[in-house]
């Protein structure tokens, strides 16, 4: 056995050193990436945590890294970061936003660029509130219990009520019950359905919010579709809200970014996508010049290489089963995960399991109250979930978990 | 005569081949920074505009390009781009924070980071305007007649009355009038003044605002001093709002940029300097998550790099110094900029006058409503500007300034 420095980022452990011809074999199928990309990949390969290495599990990134030709558009336009990216018609910026409208079938007046979707987020509930807020209309917030916490933060202070609906039986989110709440409060109700949520990885099925859109009235419900985690699922029963924009439906925002599936998370780009009146109305609350010149290089680059997009889904695929064989195995409770978290149950409490497994060098996912019994952990790829099951297996010896 | 192609970025012509051993040797003494950047800055080069390559001198953007250490920050950082910046102490981000604030003997709970120095003026646009409406006070937004217009644009949606002051007989910024206005004001004023204005590129004089800051009270009236260009000032009667921040002033924000003088206007990063209650104030509808790494980490290397500072305004200084002589020999009008461009009266109609410049491939400012006679141009570096007067000359040659 020997430890490998394989790059900057992480060092791999070979479970068995005669596999290395196949590895190498392997590397050059893989588009020539080399041994870094595959051994993060293969999984046979395990990495190993250290203290100046720790293993990151806690933020939901995409350790794969970012695809080399989003890398090399991005050494290219060093040279040009002096200036700021252009409106006109040959900028990175345009280019961003007709590749993004032409995926989706729709025009530049459909789509909202934005510092990670988080930027598009917060200028819709920005926009929203105002708008109600000038002609004296009561505003909410109308979210489930547990999901991704920026919309409340970026409502909060604007003093507004901000309702939350508990889960359902099977932790998804309670639609008929947000529903139900919409039409019972007498004002605006912004409703934010992360789908997949974070941090339970369920999806939410597109035949409860396709009723809901169908019958909610336009001026008095609008819904935010976060779709961050949406490339990972291949649940039939998800469908990505985009589909209602081209029929001209007023009172939905899809946000998605491209610090998932593209690794991109420290550039901060993502965008919104919805009616050119929505589009318009996000917009005046949207940073001028907002997004940076090389998340827009690498952006476009990216959306180029398919290659890459199928490989960062099937790392997480395979990720995801190597995890859930394991909580399987270890008869361990977890939620069935569609993105590229897991939500899990553990036993005792979440603040000694935390602090065992950084003993061991290895950063799970903090608390999400007021669910303490559970841990949400990043899945990484394959040779990273290799070393955390392999800590879980350990600590079940240990009558830890 | 031959030219020579430099870099990427743009295509230089030597007025002497003579001097070409006297150019490397100067090329060496820079740092070993090679014939690029110097070539830039030697007042003797001269850019050749192209179609393919035109002069861009719309935007003040700075040419020179970043330092090479932040070069080498972006370039070291990018196979960690995946991942989120963090909030912890040894993270990039807390890393610039701690910079800035030491610059300023401040501490972090002064600063607050934006993508550039746009985003803190939203942030503090929005946090002020939110703040005053919840309490149903009525707000204005205060600015010079003409001046940099994000913070009006972002203040838009929002419905408030918007004032606008005219400039003094030497189209300087009227503090007194100014002051007049927001006593007058049955409200809150939020007052904006660029320092050096955008686009006169005038200071206004640290008396008029001290005086104003001592008698403006603390309830009524909040001042965002804009200070992108502040580091090319050398006139002694500027001095920077900072100074009031450790006087423990609540109602100042100051804002700065590195697109400027460090050359980083495509990466997006800027921050604003407060009281603690300012600035937790500001925080709130900053974007979560907003800066990108790559600017962090370029930022900080830009801070330590304090020959690539010198040199930046040094060459700004040179460009500033060709612009103005050739002003007085064409006996144009110009006022005396403390910037990194200048505003200076052209004869006849400017949309000519920007065709006639597009037609020889340079790209000048556009037109500030209603000073329609004139033009702003960005200073470039030398040898850009040495492209810039030659045309001058010839336009003037042809009568037509």
């Amino acid at each position: 056995m020997k430890n490998i420095k394989q790059d900057s980022e992480s060092t791999f452990h070979r479970r068995d050193l005669m596999k290395t011809s196949t590895i190498l074999f392997g590397g050059l199928l893989l588009g020539g990436l080399g041994k870094s990309v595959y051994a993060k990949t293969n999984p046979s390969e395990i990495f190993k945590p250290l203290k100046e290495n720790p293993l990151i599990l806690n933020s939901n990134e995409n350790s794969l890294g970012m695809s080399k030709k989003a890398h090399n558009a991005i050494i290219q336009r060093l040279p040009k970061a002096f200036r700021y990216l252009r409106y006109s018609s040959h900028s990175p910026r345009m280019e961003l936003m007709d590749k993004i409208a032409s995926m989706f079938k729709l025009t530049q007046d459909n789509i909202t660029l934005g510092n990670g979707s988080s930027e598009t987020i917060q200028a819709a509930i920005q926009a929203l509130i105002t708008e109600q807020k000038n002609t004296n209309v009561p505003v909410q917030l109308l979210i489930p219990e547990l999901t991704f916490e920026f919309a409340e933060l970026y409502a909060k202070p604007f003093n507004i009520t901000i309702t939350k609906i508990p889960f359902d039986s099977k932790m998804g989110i309670d639609i008929p019950k947000m529903k139900e709440n919409a039409e019972a409060f007498k004002g605006f109700s912004i409703v934010y359905i992360c789908n997949p949520n974070n941090p339970t990885g369920l999806i939410t099925p597109a035949k409860y919010i396709d009723k809901w859109i169908k019958e909610a009235p336009k001026d008095r419900v609008f819904f935010i579709f976060d779709e961050a985690y949406g490339e990972y699922v291949d649940d039939k029963r998800f469908q990505s809200a985009i589909k209602w924009i081209p029929l001209k439906q007023e009172n939905i925002l899809v946000t998605k970014t491209f610090s998932k599936m593209y690794a991109l998370a420290g550039l901060r780009i993502g965008y919104g996508v919805g009616s050119p009146k929505t589009i318009k109305k996000i917009r005046a609350f949207v940073e001028l010049d907002n997004i940076n010149a090389l998340a827009a290089v690498a952006a476009n680059a990216s959306l180029e290489d398919k290659e890459f997009a199928k490989r960062s889904i099937q790392a997480n695929a395979t990720s995801r089963k190597i995890l859930s064989d394991t909580l399987d195995e270890l008869k361990i409770k977890y939620l069935p995960s569609q993105a590229n978290f897991m939500f899990y149950q553990i036993k005792g409490n979440l603040k000694t399991f935390q602090k065992r497994m950084e003993d061991k060098h290895i950063i799970v996912g903090r608390e999400f109250s007021p669910l303490s019994q559970w841990n949400r952990i990043s899945l990484g790829v394959p040779a990273e979930m290799n070393a955390f099951t392999n800590e879980l297996r350990n600590f079940r010896k240990k009558g830890w978990i």
